[in-house]
């Protein structure tokens, strides 16, 4: 009998939702007893069943990425949501951020003067701002002792600064999460500095990936997303174990030949999400010598740990047959989520609900 | 004004249909001056307006790469229907199989004695199979010397053998094309002669990859797929122009610091697929010396050509302003379309019609 024999079809997304309680609980407590405000990042689950857990767990608002995210989250009855991106608004985007705001808290981020004139301009001024800073990821974000002039340019346009934001994505590599947190450490204090300076309160200092979020530094709220789930990249990076893996791909073994084992979930199930320091393309749950040696759009090429002659001292795991069953574990589980229209929910062995990713491809 | 203003959000899938038109029938043509029987791979558009055109201009029938797939496009009304992979059919698949071969002529591949019984069993024998095998891809399909022993197991289960085929996808490579070519020739004739030494008359034998589809091979059948479209890999296999490139995600400026460009277009609209040899996670429409050295979820970070000094003879173009929109060539099409639920057609700057990605996330 098949791995889960009562999942019609493979490649399926389980979420163990023992597991995803304990890791919803683990970050929710780790906030408390800090003292920080956590807002879960959105955009890793798009499942408003998931959200709803985290709110209950403790969580002030949600995080989303984009205004769609937003409008889903909304409809789904949230009503606090922070938009983190430097939205540029014109006339479109305005008029659904200004429609989201009679019925949610909505606040955005901004990272320039121009930014925030379009958003009043767009939008009104019913949207409060929180300024985007770089703290070494250099994606966006502006130079952390720039943050009071954005700031001002938003003020002057009517805008309610709430306060500063950043993204420590510089995290993700490994041994990076203690430079990385200290980084933005160093960011939100100089560009609270900055805000001060410009006359203006800085309130809210928001920061956290997953990899830093366990991490003290000076920010005052919290915005991790992949902690729910878990993923490959945070298995790699140490920052989790097996144990704390909520979301796997379950895929069937489809050809066998020479120690290779081809399965039945690719790109179009797993993402294509390879950082340079990740060992393959995904990690086998329970065969941590297994490695995704290729991926195509339906077919994830295995080298089976017997057959490598390159073993590191895991289990010795006889090769799977034609039609076994087995779960990945995606590198980076955001965008394997975003790639399925609905979550199967299992406890133990047995399937409990079905949850629709319901903010899926909501990428305007 | 900013490009395409009438497309009201970005990122946005915009297909060019007089560059798709000429796409279409140039491989159609191909196809004929050859005598070669066209069977385009649906998997890259997921869209039966597309898939009307490529059989309008002489295709024969549609590759897919899943039996959900081949469920929407028999749907839609297409009555023949490949199926190119090796599916694993339990009592589920099977059904479905079965179903669909109530309605449209079906194939399926098989690489496994096993696999042609499970198919057999399950879903009955109204399904022809081809036997897939491996020209130096080295992903699934077995040994062409060995193509005989499973087409004769599928014959044993009562299947009837429609032929042979392979997907030469060692082909994406700089400089590839060409070896791949001759691989797929010869394991083409080498599975034919281990039918014919089973008793089993060959029939189809099919292969092409979009670059290998002009390359003269034994192939009796072409099953490319990214032609319709083309993508950055094919244009940096230099199998394409730009003025073949069909497909672009509109995308918008959101932020601009010291030369460096950040568009509204990540990984979740562009897919994450880079191959080693690819310059960067997509191109730049008209911007040849741009650079997307970095991709999140919602960013393309790009390094913008006058800014880079390491211009290599392409024009210098100002970089654009917060709110301008580019239009972005994604490395791999097909992985992108699967993240959109809808393409919008132009036609010049006006555009002509919304096309839905009917077969979207279709992966069992």
């Amino acid at each position: 009998m098949p791995l889960f024999d009562t999942v019609a079809a493979t490649p399926a997304l389980l979420i163990d939702h023992d597991v995803l309680d304990r890791n919803i609980e683990r970050m929710a407590m780790s906030a408390r007893t800090r003292g920080v405000t956590l807002r879960p990042h959105a955009k890793t689950h798009k499942c408003p069943d998931i959200a709803r857990l985290q709110i209950a767990a403790g969580a002030a608002g949600l995080t989303v990425a984009t205004v769609s995210e937003a409008e889903v989250f909304a409809d789904a009855g949230f009503g606090d949501l922070f938009v983190a991106y430097p939205l540029w608004v014109d006339a479109a985007r305005g008029a659904r951020l200004a429609a989201l705001a009679e019925r949610a808290r909505v606040t955005a981020g901004i990272d320039s003067a121009e930014g925030a004139r379009a958003l009043a301009a767009h939008a009104g001024t019913g949207i409060d701002v929180l300024v985007e800073v770089d703290s070494g990821h250099h994606r966006t974000g502006v130079a952390p002792g720039h943050a009071g002039a954005v700031a001002a340019a938003a003020a002057e346009a009517g805008l309610t600064v709430a306060g500063v934001f950043t993204f420590p994505g510089h995290s993700y590599g490994p041994g990076r999460p203690g430079d990385a947190a200290t980084d933005e450490s160093a960011a939100l204090r100089t560009a609270a500095d900055s805000l001060l300076a410009a006359g203006i309160a800085p309130g809210i200092l928001s920061g956290g990936s997953t990899p830093t979020a366990h991490l003290d530094t000076s920010a005052t709220e919290l915005r991790p997303g992949v902690y729910v789930f878990g993923d490959a990249q945070q298995l790699e990076l140490g920052t989790i174990t097996e144990a704390e893996v909520a979301l796997t791909v379950l895929a069937t073994v489809v050809s066998v030949r020479d120690g290779v084992v081809v399965l039945d979930a690719g790109s179009k199930s797993l993402g294509a999400d390879r950082a340079p320091w990740a060992t393959g393309y995904g990690r086998i749950l329970g065969v941590p010598d297994a490695r995704i040696t290729a991926l195509s759009e339906h077919h994830a090429t295995v080298a089976w740990p017997s057959a490598r002659g390159t073993r590191t001292g895991g289990p010795d795991v006889a090769p799977p047959g034609l039609g076994s069953r087995l779960r990945v574990v995606p590198n980076h589980v955001c965008t394997a989520v975003n790639l399925a229209d609905e979550l199967v929910v299992v406890r133990g062995c047995a399937v409990v609900d079905h949850w629709p990713v319901s903010a899926r491809g909501c990428t305007i």
